[in-house]
């Protein structure tokens, strides 16, 4: 890795800039080299995956929403009306949407459905079961679910996709993440928070109710194990996706809280992920800071959103992929015959 | 204004999401159905206008890089190598290069330009006078660069933009922006910076000149009287440009440092102008912040970028026109069939 990071650093030194004028671009114009093993690297074909999924733990009235939503949101989505469709479009990314286990019935056919998405069927189940009540997933779930994560991994070296990102859909997502990481040793107090927007008494409830789940499951501090008994199938579909980008050089870019809870599972299964790993935003949920941070991993962009469905992915990604056209399309001083003073700022 | 603001929340509040749940690109959705008085607004056109110009304070030694940079990087731009050409192509921007005052020679007459970017012939002089030894213009090429830059924003109007933004480029900018602050009375401390890249020594030269600068010239505290003792054809003319957008329904995001000194001359003259203003990012620059709380304004991405040229209005300028997209192209509720609970997150 070290020779591509010195060759990507004097290409970017060669370009007409200041050094370093370009900082957070440049640094993740690296990492794409170093991912890509390429100087300088490109990103021609990026696709977000939307794993959608419902919760058995909704059943005790953590959000806001009823579950049926989860349902018509997906819908939503393949019929090109929700946010991740308005902002992938202005952003350059193809979307995938995986029914991981979408309750409430079966999707149209796909020659019914509108060319604005791919749509995966990759349903585990009707539903996760409820952590509050039982494992949220059977062992064979887990590995299932896990299993095909890791095959539309597959899916993206198939593509030839360069960047690829993760964004989640479904109603109950942030209580089940939040579970899964105060499983793994964070402090409950900073993982539950409002989600879709939930009131204080709701608050407490959900507080509650997770902390019981977590008391009552009490999973090994392993990421499968956690995923098995506080997660669900969308969660751990992420996690598998995420576990199996490992050496095909493909990037991925992280939406919100639950999709980093999904990818702290899987850094916990394999800690080399967060080479590969991108913090597209901060979203504004409290508990989402502290696991990015454990991770090492620093938000692109910052704009208090809390939507979910990768709506925040798409935008860090792009700013990725600009730092990546940047090194690409800028001339070098020697070819624009600009004056360059070979100073560098990092050996004040 | 507050009934266009009521008429697009509860437009934003239909749309099928969590109320508030796209955070800041709701708010930048507003503050652009203020400036355009329309609910939903729209952003079909925009385009950065880039000023460039020498500083006659370039003389004492306050930059890394030789004055005729400033020329060899105005022909970088003009043919496509240039930071500004790679993100504004990566963000959907046309690009417009103004020469404000630019030294060292005629640029090649329009026919022998590539169509990359338009570029407009404004030279006020060969550059400005060095603000060390005499006021750095005129008042006559001060009322010359301010009206020259009201006419490029009747040219922003006459083109029907949406969007605009402002970059600057020019050997001494920073010293000159710094220059200026600190006359309008910034501490200045906070104001002098390294710039492209200077060592400690020029450093401290840097922050001699200024300051000797700032007393010798001792201008009132009026934005039009600072500009002509301590800025330069491009800071004026960004002034007048920013000025001149006034009641046109345009908004225009800011870069970096220089450009939002120009800026707040601008806001002396008039404080109405940070009513059509964005932070485009927050400038690796240290006296960058200080001046955009004065005027109220969030810098939209904070990149470590200090390279000027636009770069960073670029990007957080396509980051509003996201916001303006979602609150066009979502669907509402009603039409999607998703459940709404009706819940608004602000009456917690």
């Amino acid at each position: 890795m070290e020779n591509i990071k010195t060759a990507m650093e004097t290409h970017l030194d060669n370009l007409t800039k200041p050094r370093g004028s370009l900082g957070k671009l440049e640094t993740y114009g690296i990492k794409m080299a170093e991912i890509q093993q390429r100087v300088p690297p490109k990103i021609e074909k990026k696709r977000i995956y939307v794993f959608a999924g419902d919760h058995g733990i909704a059943a005790c009235g953590v959000s806001l929403y009823p579950q049926e939503v989860t349902r018509q949101m997906a819908l939503n989505i393949l019929g090109g009306g929700a946010g991740i469709n308005a902002l992938a479009g202005g952003t350059g990314w193809e979307i995938t949407l995986v029914d991981s286990g979408i309750m409430g019935g079966e999707f149209p056919p796909d020659r019914e459905l509108k060319p604005v998405c791919s749509f995966v069927r990759a349903r585990i189940g009707w539903g996760s079961r409820n952590s509050f009540e039982e494992p949220a997933m059977t062992e064979a779930e887990t590995g299932k679910a896990l299993d095909q994560g890791r095959a539309l991994a597959q899916d993206a070296a198939n593509r030839e996709l360069d960047l690829t990102a993760v964004g989640d859909l479904g109603i109950g997502n942030t209580s089940a993440a939040a579970a899964m990481l105060i499983a793994a040793g964070f402090p409950a107090d900073d993982m539950v928070d409002r989600g879709t927007g939930i009131d204080d008494a709701m608050l407490e409830n959900k507080k509650r109710i997770v902390a019981e789940a977590v008391k009552r499951r009490n999973p090994p501090k392993d990421g499968t194990a956690i995923l098995r008994n506080l997660g669900s199938f969308d969660l751990a579909m992420m996690a598998g996706f995420i576990l199996g980008l490992e050496d095909r050089g493909i990037g991925c870019v992280l939406d919100g809280f639950p999709v980093t809870a999904a990818a702290y599972m899987a850094y916990l299964i394999n800690p080399k992920v967060t080479n590969w790993l991108f913090a597209g935003h901060l979203s504004r949920v409290a508990g989402h800071r502290p696991v990015l941070n454990k991770m090492g991993l620093e938000p692109i962009v910052d704009l208090d959103m809390r939507l979910g469905e990768g709506t925040g992915a798409v935008i860090g990604g792009h700013i990725i992929e600009l730092g990546v056209k940047a090194a690409r399309e800028m001339a070098s001083f020697k070819d624009a015959h600009v004056t360059d003073t070979g100073k560098d700022e990092e050996k004040y």
